[in-house]
């Protein structure tokens, strides 16, 4: 037989009032504990909402979009697993497009995704839009469509305005990986960077500028490669670096830095012995390596479900379109593996 | 000014007729060539279909699903590629769907594909679909709801007919890595195989005793480690198969393999001096490692591709329903690195 709204709130011993607003994603006003008590009851009793009667009700959807830029690295699948289990659980299902780091091709997401009438969108923007005329379509899109969305990982800075945007202190993380080198000894520190124009790039540019300082380095602008946040590029990164000599080289990505892993097994350097690597993102493959890997730790999934919380807030309501925009930065760590060595 | 479709029949010295039925992928009877030069043509002129015209015109959402077990193993990641651009360039757009390996989560991103009115859907089965009722469910939900769809890597195999399938011949893979193994005078192989009734795994256990019949090797089923295809049961299974003597693991995907690797490092176990191991998928991570994995390629993005292609030639009717199943394999071939220790 068919779970209602009102077998839930009898076992739950709250009213059919409360159930639905818990259900609904409309609960601001109501307890934790209240909350949590109705979903698990309604987890225990298989409630399905009649999806049909509920769209004409409430004109929703129960649906959201998640662009993703490169679906084949994991920091950016445990970012969607985030998303996709936080929504799941609220009754919401994620529609995943992997957009190919293109805005061009977000674009057309974007367009499709309104389309299908998705109740809102989460993105994660593509590494150029900060840096060609194109991301004024993708804000111009959002603004005449007036679908709620967030931003997750990279935020949008040639804008003329703030947008929610979900990340962690990437400046912070930069500076605590600069400054554990410096500490164990390392002065002469390359860095393999992504796009130039990219948020997290200048971010994490600017964290390990401030590591320098604080510690009275002068800045070397040769010892900065430009990668592409991809495998390959760490690779050449270290060719380069390494002939000009560093002890250290900080990789703003763990995939990048498994290139310079790479490279230094196929060129005999050992590390830690003749050079010092950190990454950043710590995801798991750092940690089979027979040299693990040091790295700054982001919580990807908590900050794809922290993006979603605040969409779904938008999305119900619970948060004013006048709010003020809410930029949430979580704190990574340094994970401290074998990948440095002390040289003092 | 916007591209037409007459646009592009001037460019491509073509007919109107030739470039809708190129464009609306309804091409069957005309030349690759021709095909190829009015693909090329729409790309230059960056033709975009009015949507909604498009829609009206066809009842078409232009739009498939695409549901992946497990969004953090780079083989689905690879698959989900190969649909998501083959289909991009066909003017249909993807949704991702990412059903944690469960028929449960599976069926209701399955009802809500069906309400947002997709084309079709492709979909990569959660490994436990051959071994409770559930299954029985999913395959009701394509034969009541009628929506075109084809299974890719996973076969169905616990149901009263066949139905569109790719994958890669898994029983061959298997066979040439056993049989690489006993070449180079392994005879006490372990197996760190998947979940015992999903498919992939019956399929190269089957590859795997092929191989050892062959070469006149018995069977010993204690030899065989069942695991869930992630990293942690790669490393569970070294622990008893190492205490078991083994001199050589055949892990049935490279997650697993790397969880060897680690079991390997952190007990001073050298590969391949000790112990050969052998992987099956040939993701870029094993050759990352100081000692590369040698791997059983599947090619993941072609699979995605020929998925997405029967799909969408049935979406268009370029196949009819009463055509038989295609069931289509690819030849996985053997990728030699530095894992395997040659004995005699």
């Amino acid at each position: 037989m068919k779970v209602t709204v009102k077998d839930i709130a009898k076992a739950a011993g709250t009213s059919t009032a409360t159930v639905s607003m818990v259900l609904n994603n409309k609960s601001a006003r109501i307890s934790k504990a209240t909350r949590e008590r109705i979903l698990k009851v309604a987890k225990e009793l298989q409630y399905v909402p009649n999806k049909i009667a509920v769209s004409l009700a409430t004109n929703k959807s129960y649906t959201i979009g998640l662009l993703v830029p490169d679906s084949c690295n994991m920091f950016f699948d445990l970012c969607a697993n985030g998303v996709e289990r936080y929504a799941y659980e609220h009754g919401y299902s994620v529609y995943q497009c992997n957009i190919d780091d293109s805005v061009e091709k977000g674009l057309k997401y974007l367009d499709n995704l309104a389309t299908r009438c998705v109740d809102g969108i989460i993105i994660i923007p593509p590494s150029d839009i900060n840096y060609n005329k194109n991301d004024k379509r993708m804000i111009k899109f959002f603004k005449e469509s007036n679908i709620p969305f967030v931003l997750l990982d990279r935020a949008i800075i040639n804008a003329d305005t703030y947008y929610d945007f979900v990340s962690s202190d990437n400046k912070r993380g930069a500076f605590f990986a600069a400054n554990y080198l410096i500490e164990n000894g390392h002065t002469n520190i390359g860095c393999v960077v992504g796009p130039k124009e990219e948020y997290n790039t200048k971010e994490r540019l600017e964290g390990f500028k401030n590591a320098l300082r604080y510690n009275d380095i002068p800045f070397d602008e040769s010892l900065i490669y430009y990668g592409d946040y991809r495998f390959e590029s760490g690779y050449e990164a270290a060719k380069v670096l390494v002939s000009k000599g560093v002890s250290a080289i900080f990789s703003f990505n763990d995939l990048m830095a498994y290139g310079v892993y790479k490279y230094a097994f196929s060129h005999g350097i050992n590390i830690p012995d003749k050079l010092s690597v950190v990454g950043f993102d710590n995801i798991i493959y750092g940690d089979i390596f027979p040299v693990g890997l040091t790295s700054i730790e982001q919580p990807a999934e908590l900050m794809g479900q922290k993006a979603c919380e605040i969409l779904l807030n938008k999305i119900s309501g619970n948060l004013q379109d006048d709010n003020p925009p809410i930029n949430y930065f979580f704190v990574p760590k340094l994970v401290e593996r074998n990948s440095v060595k002390k040289l003092v």
